[in-house]
């Protein structure tokens, strides 16, 4: 069987047809919901990319791998999903993006070469690489914020788009009245379309190299096809730049008693420059249509696939799987982007086609569970017919789920993480940066905040207030379910994480080793064990050896 | 300067002189004592060899380091001690135990070849090897507990000891009348000299190791010079065997009442087969007389060391550090060797000689301060003229303390942690192997063991019961105390352990980097900021490019 890992960047949960959006029709995603399962509580365990992905890329936790923000590195031999489903059979790898910062310290304490092949999937968070493009060449006055190459900008060369940064000037944005470069960094041009023909765009460019990888590779494979968007810039292509307008854009989830005594950490992002530009409705108005049209152009990019896959037989064994890495809050809660841990940006779309026989009781149906994306790398394992080595990864196989099985001792809720230690506002928030994290725990209905520093938590109950607005820590009611909360975050916290190198099977297999090896702490005259126990120190006679 | 980094295994922090025993003159102990400063609250991170000394050399917690037990390899890339003096340009030199397990399978991953100078250091714990030899070469019917080479073996065979494990029949053996060898093993024979010349035994070939290392290298250097005795098997050479004897003994510090509802971790220690073979007065009488001799012999090994410093003039730029990688029960509480928490097991001596005259003011003082034995290698990166990296070293130098000042914001607690999977017992304690873990925290009078697993605590006042016997946590008195103790324990467990791969000083410089380099994801229209931040996306001409 093969794995076609599918993620968008920064894809809400509920802007899907199958997930309900009243306007934005998915029919591709909705045929992968029709065949497998879609998972309606899952979350990411960390609401930004990089530190989003390097725990779906581990199945391990943000504060175990430590990678806490975008571009902090991921230390150097820390197991991934590659290194797992390499030692299961199964090759693993990347077209598209990870967001992955290599940590260049490390290696070379460790005398590894980027350009090996040991070196290289280090670099590359445990991928082989087919393309990776992480579609933010961004550039200011420091230069770009990405200081690879870009596979994506030198196709658009070579494609004749004719530029100093092609991916700005023509795929994200678009052509101001004059002939400017209209660019896509500004809201108020993303209704216009992107200057670039549709099938160049960043979309269909991936699903090209998605699709030449399926048909030059045998496997068994996992193929981590990863897009840039629907992530900012919210620029997109004719015709998908004017589907959707206005009369599209649902009202902004927020109230004012929301700004009321506000969570500091939470007044401190609502207020940053990202939240305003998101509080004007104007903004919203260009920006969502948009999006939507993004949207719009990966579902039909995903039914290219799909088709694909169908006419080459490859729909028979080759798991799927859709997801995102975070949501956008596009206005929501007064915010932003992603950061905190509101559904619409803590919570992921998560449909999983499996296309064996064993799966066909829960074909289109919906799964309830608490899910969390670190459970994708040990759901690939048991795929890949592999053991899952749950002393490194946290995660649990989603398999039971798609098989119709209720497994015993299921989690009771699930944490995601944020360090905003990055933000400029973050020491007046806290004072020592270590302390600038958040932890949300979430059991099914109540979700909680905690923010290191000294500050109070949120709290959510998402059966009276699905839509998250009143937080209900700013009284003193619910004390007794904040510390009910407070109870399973500092039972996670003393969790074992870090064991990496022995199993519990190993530890088991191993109980009365030192024994057999000799280790005898507690004879008083070896009366206490068989004879045969002590013989290997019995049988010797003293040598004929003076000491003095 | 250099670093002469001395430590003896299982040795008591009460079992010298200048600790106050009542019958132990340890005058070289005591003259570093009076030469620099003597901590008197210190505390291993784990009360078993391989996992306190795993922290010991990283400068991290056992559960942020995870090898949590003896022989639970050290996961490769984890920075040690040596790394982290290496960039501050001193060497890191091993001279006898660590207990470190290599990273096999981490290392065949990462290409690491153990006879490379890298994979050496990496197998090693980032110790560059002059003499290694752990000191425990146990055989049973599976043969020996460590399959590396005994240098030490190798040195005695050199030295005319003919025997398969002379390590055994000679160093830790005494004779019996017939002339077989009388078993260190068995306590009953631990009062016959060992049947080696006393120069050969382990304690004084190790010290002539360090004086060869000594004089033969440059500098500047940082020496772990480190020994296996006073560590059982107690067997030690004439004349050291027979200076004490049964009136030497301290009285075992127990009684009956610490039986009574015992904690059931403690419950299952004592009645193990060690701590049962030291109910026995018998074997107390014959074993701590041995192990008195055995650190009897250490000091006189020590003044050799220091005259040697003295005679070369290192004595003026050597700075020398004493301490154990955890005691030894010896009976006391119903228990034998370390394991769990009490004094006589977690803490340690602790004396830091620093020959600068920035330390002439504290010469021959103690300090209470909770010191944590995590707390020596940022001590020694500091030493080295190095910065220490406290994303990665969770301890704090000592330094200020030799200097006389009392830093800001010292530690409220010390933490040590105990994972005792590896016991046979532990699943008639818990369910699931990843909850035999325990963990002690102590604020310099409460001093709590909290259990995972569901188990209550266990809990000492020490200002009115110093001796640890009276287990508060089991009536209900003192929640207050156990909850306060639980808080700390959570903020601790909480806290940032992994993000090894950016400093807050790199974070804090970041501050506004992804703007510079810009990700510019709050404009409307650019009016929001200077024209400067946007010129590079607003200065291009949209090329004649058609896109349709």
């Amino acid at each position: 069987m093969n794995i076609l890992f599918i993620m968008y960047d920064q894809l809400r949960w509920d802007y899907l047809s199958c997930a309900g959006h009243p306007h934005l029709q998915t029919p591709h995603f909705d045929r992968v919901a029709k065949m497998g399962v879609r998972f309606t509580n899952a979350y990411i365990q960390s609401p930004i990319c990089g530190a989003s992905r390097m725990s779906t890329y581990t199945g391990r936790y943000v504060s175990s791998h430590g990678a806490a923000w975008n571009n902090v590195p991921l230390r150097v031999g820390e197991p991934t999903m590659g290194d797992h489903l390499r030692e299961a059979g199964m090759e693993c790898w990347l077209i598209g993006k990870t967001h992955m910062k290599a940590d260049a310290k490390g290696m070379a304490r460790l005398g590894l070469e980027p350009d090996s092949v040991i070196g290289a999937r280090q670099a590359e968070c445990g991928f082989d690489v087919w393309v990776r493009d992480d579609g933010l060449w961004a550039e200011g006055k420091n230069g770009f914020y990405d200081d690879k190459r870009s596979p994506y900008n030198a196709y658009l060369r070579d494609k004749g788009y004719e530029s100093p940064n092609p991916w700005h000037d023509f795929a994200n944005s678009g052509v101001e009245e004059d002939g400017q470069v209209a660019s896509g960094w500004m809201h108020v041009n993303v209704d216009k379309p992107a200057n670039i023909r549709e099938e160049d765009s960043e979309t269909p460019w991936l699903t090209s190299e998605a699709i030449e990888f399926i048909d030059q590779t045998d496997g068994p494979w996992c193929a981590h096809v990863s897009y840039i968007k629907p992530h900012w810039p919210y620029v997109v292509p004719a015709p998908y730049h004017d589907m959707f307008g206005p009369n599209h854009v649902p009202a902004a989830n927020r109230q004012e008693a929301e700004k009321e005594n506000a969570h500091p950490v939470y007044n401190a992002f609502m207020n940053g420059p990202v939240g305003r530009a998101f509080w004007r409705e104007d903004a919203r108005e260009k920006v969502i249509p948009a999006y939507m049209g993004l949207i719009k152009q990966c579902d039909d990019q995903l039914g290219r696939l799909l088709d694909h896959l169908e006419a080459t037989g490859r729909m028979q064994d080759t798991m799927i799987v859709l997801t995102s890495d975070h949501g956008d809050y596009l206005g929501d809660h007064w915010m932003g982007e992603k950061d905190l841990f509101h559904d619409c940006s803590a919570k992921v779309p998560m449909i999983i086609y499996d296309p064996r026989p064993e799966a066909d009781a829960t074909r289109g149906t919906t799964c309830d569970a608490l899910v969390e994306q670190i459970d994708l790398a040990p759901t690939f394992v048991e795929a890949a017919g592999g053991t899952v080595a749950d002393h490194i990864l946290e995660g649990r196989s989603l398999m039971p789920w798609l098989r119709g099985e209720t497994p015993e001792e299921w989690r009771d809720y699930v944490i995601s993480e944020y360090d905003y230690s990055g933000r400029p506002f973050a020491l007046d928030l806290v004072e020592h940066l270590r302390d600038a994290r958040l932890f949300m725990i979430f059991d099914g209905r109540w979700k909680m905040m905690h923010a290191e520093g000294g500050h109070r938590p949120m709290l959510f109950d998402l059966e009276s207030d699905p839509d998250e607005l009143n937080d209900l820590a700013r009284g003193d009611a619910h004390e007794a379910e904040v510390a009910r909360l407070y109870g399973l975050l500092h039972g996670w916290a003393l969790r074992r994480s870090q064991k990496v190198t022995r199993s519990d099977a190993e530890t088991l297999a191993g109980h009365g080793a030192s024994l057999r090896l000799g280790i005898l702490t507690f004879l008083y005259d070896g009366s206490e064990v068989p004879e045969e126990m002590t013989e290997v120190y019995r049988r010797r006679v003293a040598q004929d050896f003076t000491t003095s």
